[in-house]
């Protein structure tokens, strides 16, 4: 690998991670995840009715957060949080005072590697967030930092130190993350290729980012990191992911910070109905058609040199650009002002950390 | 797979390319190699002492080319030819008649896939090259018209048809493909990692091509294939690929072209001699710290719409930007000047095939 500065963080980064997981269901699907998640602390965002008790299996750390704690929590500024849509996460990422998140589905599974071992994906997500992103130029052997690897001949020298890491975006074994059209046309692939890999997105590349199974680093891009207004009483649903992803990877380029995906791959274990997707995402299908030259096109302003004024200018260029193609666009780019504010009083260093109770909490089995 | 419109031409492409192998010693490697190429032509470039005799193995069908051949065939203009360098082969991209080429290294062997199976390098590049690219968004399962990929969820429907792949750039197993230092510092690194992915390197991204394992299409891209001045009496080597990389990557990006990177891997064998190398390269590693913000920024006007005429404004930047690094880009553009008139002549349609006569032939083994 190529040199890469020491760190003197704890490389499991235990007490700097949080993992946040959107649900409605009960969380049997952590006993496959405790070998690896019980060190760590888990904030648990519960969808739709907040009167569901979800059990979540003895033994782990954990705070959970339902409708009624964000509404709490959040007064008039909770109408940014989506609700019945697992963009509800997006309250996990505000509420944590972690440097990480690492955020996954609880239809995710651990998957196994080549060698049939199973794949510890946290602790490769650690290592794509610790080690730098090489935007600039591509580097055909892939990640330069990884173990084996490096940066090839004619790869500039100037550009080695790479760019702090901002997101890493993990993949999925088994059912791929196809859009309804492709769901129905396909019903039966399944995603059997082990790609052993890891790399940068460049800059100036979108790329279609998924929720199901991310890493981030709050403190370099965490205000960015909103999944905007889906589900209930929203024209849009399943683009929660994709929203957050164009915008995080347009403030990425815009300061210098690094996007990886590929490795790790977790065990995605059940496709969504390719009907109720349809209904979701119709709108978002044609609307992408134009979001998408938009975000190419948006240059934020020099002076834009926090990821929170980033954001910031991102919504006025949403209202002024994306509102022509629906009202709803109007209301999401308030919506992200509205998140911006709320993620600004939750993180603010004054504010009242007796606000942010949650529902219920677990604490994890002694040793 | 995505859907790919069906094509009429032959899949194994026995007709429609060519093989081109720069060498100075006798070419056994093709031993190893039988069973893939031997139903292909072969255009070998004897580099070097022309007087010396290459021994090819029995049964295969092919032309040979020596330093005398070049300088009869392209009489004056046989300047813009590299001499003691692999740079020459691009002599035989100019001299093929065919749609497609491929280019391979004599140190360059047939390597294994994880099964233990012989990788096909040749089946792969033309599958990458009869498939189409995808280089205006990323996706996160590689290519997506590999069987058993498609593109994922919020990749746009409209850039779903992709576009004509110009090139098809192959990795190396064993000795990785670093530059002078790297080898320097990390005698014993061997790459080990086979990554089961072929992808597109998104539009407005240079990258280093490596000119070992690399197929193109020479009916889209040819022209732009030149691999410069270096060697004898030129004051830079191991740099032609690269050079010819960057100038292709900037012309795809103009016409709409894409640049597919990733499988197939050879088995690269031995590593040059890094003292050599460091004397070949060490302009060019501190050169190209200015040659590539040129190409990220260099723009081709509109009206360049055909290779040769984007190559040949290519070449007046060239020598406008980087000749006040070194009086030897104001030889090198114009180079790429005599590069682009000899192209034309040799392809022209009333060329003298005649005058295109090798030192040296072989016959298929009739079976």
């Amino acid at each position: 690998m190529a040199s890469v500065e020491p760190s003197i963080v704890d490389p499991s980064l235990r007490d700097q991670l949080d993992i946040v997981i959107p649900t409605i269901r009960n969380l049997d699907f952590l006993e496959m995840w405790r070998p690896f998640f019980e060190n760590y602390h888990l904030i648990i965002v519960q969808d739709g009715d907040p009167s569901k008790v979800i059990n979540v299996p003895e033994g782990f750390d954990y705070e959970l957060y339902n409708r009624n704690d964000i509404n709490r929590i959040l007064g008039p500024k909770a109408s940014c949080i989506s609700f019945k849509d697992s963009a509800c996460r997006c309250f996990g990422y505000m509420v944590s005072k972690k440097k990480y998140i690492f955020t996954i589905d609880d239809d995710c599974f651990v998957a196994k590697d080549p060698t049939g071992k199973d794949i510890n994906a946290l602790e490769q997500h650690i290592k794509n967030l610790l080690t730098p992103s090489s935007p600039f130029f591509f580097n055909t052997l892939y990640d330069p930092y990884r173990e084996g690897a490096d940066f090839v001949r004619g790869y500039p020298f100037s550009l080695r130190e790479g760019v702090p890491t901002a997101v890493s975006h993990g993949l999925w074994l088994n059912i791929p993350d196809y859009d309804a059209p492709t769901q129905l046309v396909k019903p039966a692939e399944r995603n059997k290729r082990y790609v052993d890999a890891v790399m940068t997105i460049p800059k100036g590349t979108l790329f279609p980012m998924c929720g199901m199974n991310l890493g981030f680093n709050r403190d370099l891009i965490g205000p960015a990191m909103y999944f905007g207004l889906m589900g209930d009483g929203q024209p849009i649903g399943r683009y929660d992911d994709m929203w957050a992803g164009w915008c995080v990877k347009v403030i990425c380029d815009h300061l210098g910070l690094g996007v990886k995906t590929g490795l790790p791959y977790i065990w995605h274990s059940k496709a969504s109905n390719p009907f109720v997707n349809l209904k979701k995402e119709y709108k978002g299908i044609f609307w992408q058609e134009e979001i998408i030259p938009f975000f190419q096109q948006v240059v934020l302003p020099k002076e834009a040199t926090t990821v929170e004024q980033c954001y910031l200018e991102l919504s006025k260029h949403v209202k002024e650009k994306l509102s022509t193609i629906d009202p709803y666009f109007t209301k999401l780019s308030e919506a992200m002002v509205t998140w911006i504010e709320a993620w600004g009083e939750l993180n603010a260093p004054d504010s009242k950390a007796a606000d942010f109770k949650p529902s219920k909490v677990g604490t994890r089995t002694a040793k």
